[in-house]
């Protein structure tokens, strides 16, 4: 797996056998966090902690969130910077991008620098208001039963080989309306996942994905959410929790917004299922 | 809990009773996602998606953690602004900031727009490279025992009154060295809990925090350990993983960081516990 993880010196305490705690030293794995910032013309617009892997999706799948870009062609050419550290090593980790001559990615101009983390999604809009009023088009989500969107985050955990690995990173999936996962990507950050997905779809030509659906290991906040309708996926299920604020745009999107998805239950927060489906 | 959490209608579906699903159409209580802005002189310098509910320990904790004020007294005035929204209404949702006379915080000048999300951490240093450099003083964690750590994630479990409500919120504690949990907070974005404490610790004057200990009901990722670090706290307890830069941090800076702590076991990654301790 070389950089999605490590394996590192850990001290593995186990307190069943009180009073004396017993103690193990060994390797463990723990997942890869890494920095990747991305120049555009030479200036730095976004930085994100992610796991290594997949960058250019994730960029591409980044850049169309951020509506810097709408289509795989705007980018003309995407490379990893040499020379990224003192010494001249290349880190991987700096990502320059070229876009196509013509394009001026609207709100590139308002954007100066923006750093993100693991877990940032929506980092640079110009005004945390030109974000929340960034509402997608009415989406219409195909025919899905309870029954298959409880099965998704069960398949999804069959091939999450890094969260196997580490226990630390989130997973995106897209499967399509009959229930098959199509696409899985791994990472610390769970808007990094959904990029890397969407991005892989973006390059792919395939959005709007009207008929997919976006699985996520995590909560549902705003943001993902956002991303999802903004790639036209009308339908987000998640393991955990979602927010007052990702309740509200799925609503207002038309979007089906399950949350708590376990084996045997499920919460649906937005949309309707459909009871004849298989 | 007024803006902390809000009922609204789901349909819970149970699959248990195959084939068809039990449907339960009820209230059911989210956890509140809603925008912060921070502006410094009318400039917007910071976003996040945050819980509403102490604020100002998040500004003083946020403010902190970017390097852009070093005490409490370096605001001299915060305040929500009035008239947010278009029709005059106060969200409460924007925080006009004052810094005292003379202080030229430094980073501000480089910082335009930072916005971030519920689950954004470091979202503002010039670039990833300085935040990576921000390594902070060495640590000289206290003595804990490993039933001690065990300890303190049931000890907040116990606290984390919003999440039992919502099951969609991160917690942040502080602990003593004796175990005891002194200070909670909890937030849809768990570096905006880390943020709360901290600037609880900020605005009491209480920082570094040379004989407290972080605990998180998350994973560890860089941003907290280094949010911990530049506080003075040289411990973090995380119910989580760690990931490969949390733990490279820790071990540079000599903090204390466990990850997947549960009630009968623990990882070590960086530090050691004293055997001798209670």
């Amino acid at each position: 797996m070389g950089r999605l993880s490590r394996n590192i010196a850990v001290s593995k305490f186990s307190l069943v056998d009180a009073p004396a705690p017993h103690v193990e030293r060994r390797a463990d794995a723990v997942a890869v966090e890494e920095p990747l910032e991305v120049r555009i013309g030479g200036e730095v617009v976004a930085s994100t902690m992610r796991t290594p892997g997949h960058d250019i999706e994730w960029l591409h799948g980044y850049l169309f969130a951020e509506g810097l870009i709408r289509s795989a062609s705007d980018i003309a050419e995407a490379r990893y910077c040499a020379g990224s550290t003192a010494d001249g090593v290349n880190t991987y980790n700096v990502l320059e991008v070229d876009l196509r001559p013509g394009v001026r990615a609207p709100g590139l101009e308002h954007i100066r620098i923006r750093p993100g983390t693991s877990a940032c999604g929506v980092c640079g809009s110009s005004s945390m208001y030109a974000v929340l009023n960034r509402v997608p088009a009415k989406l219409c989500p195909p025919p899905l039963s309870a029954e298959q969107i409880a099965a998704m985050p069960q398949i999804l955990r069959k091939q999450q080989k890094l969260f196997r690995r580490t226990g630390g990173v989130h997973a995106a999936g897209i499967f399509n309306a009959q229930g098959e996962l199509e696409l899985l990507r791994e990472d610390v950050g769970r808007h990094n996942a959904a990029d890397k997905v969407i991005g892989a779809l973006l390059m792919d030509d395939a959005l709007p994905a009207k008929d997919k659906v976006l699985v996520m290991s995590s909560r549902a906040s705003f943001e993902l959410v956002q991303k999802a309708a903004l790639a036209g996926i009308p339908a987000l299920v998640a393991v955990s929790a979602a927010t007052s604020l990702a309740v509200d745009l799925a609503r207002a999107s038309g979007m089906i917004l399950a949350g708590f998805v376990r084996d045997d239950r499920l919460n649906l927060y937005a949309g309707e299922l459909d009871c004849s489906a298989p």
